[in-house]
């Protein structure tokens, strides 16, 4: 039955939904934000510490493990719970996104993906079966389809094409699944046409998936159009069924997927930006690396009660980025991580009690993200570091 | 009054002692060894780490925390056990070390010693007065004398003329030292040439500092030169006061040194070499990179009790490594570190027991040593590097 998922409450006077997903490795409250353990670890955390900032469920990327250590490995070893110890829920993204935005990409037929291995060149070769049967090996509670990523300015011939062929693909990849107690979610493609995102919305609903992703935003394109894209193509889903925004996760950002309707959420951002010393509060992002915290005696944020807030103060923060110091990178993602799990606890609470749209206009009148042309700019520099492996 | 060491127990049919030494944050059972927190920060550990580990007391080094984040930063931060959260004892080396071996030497003179910084390269002047004062508004346990260090294999009357300039720095220190709850320690100099090591521990007990270290040992020169000048110079030490040996973290030279009458050791060895993939067995270092543990289903270690043995295999720390993931260093770091502390138990328990020189017989008869000529390979190489703050 792979997982059941149920719709606890909605908001009143938006579409915002308060739910559970039930997985065999424990229940995610919804909506939720799955921290990215790219390579069977978050990056440096531990269980205990995903465990203590509250944690329920993690993403890993098949198309890393596969490379490294190897799908086989990880099997021999009792499957990816075991092999990171790691006994909550684990979604195993297909390999689909890194395929086409970091290896060297080769040849995409209908059959499957030819592509060079972004560690040594080596060539490897991607099928929707192949990429179901990888994800059934490492045991990951959801799985998703192998799907067909391409840039938001590819024309709208090009995004048909690669929009067709993900949905043949989702299909097989439906045919192939065969782990009963594994999920498995399609993903809906269409670049920034809307005509094309309710179509592949309609078609993967005809096919009966446990949940349902939306894949190629965020990737570039202008907020306005990401917001328009999603807008129009979320009630086109089944409203039984979860939601997954792949990819999103600034907290303003998430604040308004939520009031449409998302239930899932992963990025790479809170815990990359940690290890660059910006961290979360709900008046925005701090970089610890200003001198202006130099002697700052108060902990990140005076409100948080993750380990870091707890025992340390902006200073000695400052100090270890400044230095450089190994610690720097772990205190700062155990913030961001912990600022992640009690924004999507706090989202909860306002949809439970009915009172989310104010919880939407006092959290986004408080937090002030940062600039949008930095935004791009720092999503463009990071896209062209293809080698270096999300988290 | 600083701090009280008392002798337990001494070792039957050997030289080793058991005894406490108690300071302002606390009591350390001894032989001890202290891990290395060069930059405030023991590197990738927090202190809950070194708690769950048993660590009972940290070094920290006074030229990095002058140069970074300041003397003054951390005096207005209430200190450094406040500033780095850590509540048990600690150590503070004088900075002579690292002003001989990491800055730019410019000029030593009877008055103190010009060096330019590793980070910037400004100049900074340490005299034997100041760096007291830096150490007392450190709020370090243990304080000790800055001391004139150099290359082993320096002539004997450069030597000599080292070791007559320390002792005068020594006299000026003790003169200069004014907080009663600090311990101050004196450093025995004299490099290879035992008449020079006997002179110095004789002139440095007549002045009567609280503890006493032997400097100037393990720097290069070979292992026997190492033990002889260690066993002529221990028994000229006053006995009721504990005896440190500086630089010194090899478990068979702990053990070794032990038998000689150390208290007290400090080292990077256990946590650089755990960054670097080596992890401490009872059996020798194992390098956690080894395509051998590709499949390893075992902990590192199945005697130890460590967070990392108790929830991880061989083969995810080799994965981890491989894929250079943060998580590594911490992970590989806590073994070692809690190695350490066993290895520490363990001496002391046998010391206790009457029966340390079975316990030292079996413990080498089982450890096996890296290659004594990888050893000083690998020491030269870390000497060259000169820009890496230790740790």
């Amino acid at each position: 039955m792979g997982c059941i998922f149920e719709v606890t409450a909605s908001a009143l006077d938006a579409g915002a939904r308060a739910g559970n997903l039930l997985t065999m490795h424990g229940s995610v409250p919804t909506p939720a934000f799955m921290p990215v353990g790219t390579q069977g670890t978050v990056k440096s955390l531990t269980p205990e510490d995903l465990e203590c900032a509250g944690t329920c469920v993690v993403l890993a990327n098949t198309y890393h493990l596969y490379l490294r250590p190897g799908i086989d490995i990880i099997e021999h070893m009792g499957g990816l719970h075991r092999f990171m110890a790691w006994n909550g829920p684990i979604l195993t993204d297909s390999g689909g996104f890194q395929v086409f935005s970091l290896a060297g990409l080769r040849r995409v037929s209908d059959e499957g993906v030819l592509f060079s291995s972004h560690i040594d060149g080596g060539d490897h070769f991607f099928t929707p079966e192949s990429a179901i049967a990888y994800q059934e090996r490492l045991g990951s509670d959801i799985a998703m389809v192998l799907d067909v990523c391409h840039a938001h300015d590819l024309d709208a011939a090009g995004a048909k094409k690669a929009m067709d062929l993900t949905h043949r693909w989702a299909a097989r990849c439906l045919q192939a699944h065969q782990r009963s107690e594994q999920a498995l979610f399609g993903i809906v493609q269409g670049g920034t046409n809307i005509e094309f995102r309710l179509e592949s919305a309609h078609f993967l609903a005809s096919q009966g998936f446990q949940g349902y992703a939306i894949g190629g935003l965020s990737v570039g394109e202008p907020k306005e159009t990401t917001w328009n894209v999603l807008e129009a193509t979320l009630p086109a889903l089944p409203c039984d069924s979860p939601r997954y925004l792949m990819g999103v996760g600034a907290p303003d950002d998430i604040v308004r997927s939520v009031a449409l309707g998302v239930d899932l959420f992963d990025s790479v951002l809170p815990t990359r930006v940690a290890r660059h010393g910006a961290v979360y509060t709900t008046g925005g992002r701090l970089n610890l690396r200003n001198a202006q915290y130099e002697r700052c005696e108060e902990p990140i944020d005076r409100e948080c009660d993750c380990y870091t807030c707890r025992t340390f103060t902006t200073a000695y923060m400052h100090h270890l980025f400044r230095c450089e110091e190994l610690l720097a990178y772990r205190l700062a993602t155990i913030h961001n991580v912990r600022f992640m799990v009690r924004l999507m606890s706090g989202i909860r609470q306002a949809i439970l009690g009915g009172r989310f749209a104010d919880y939407q206009a006092e959290f986004l009148g408080r937090y002030k993200p940062p600039d949008e042309q930095a935004r791009l700019e720092q999503k463009r520099k990071w896209s062209a570091a293809r080698h270096a492996p999300g988290g």
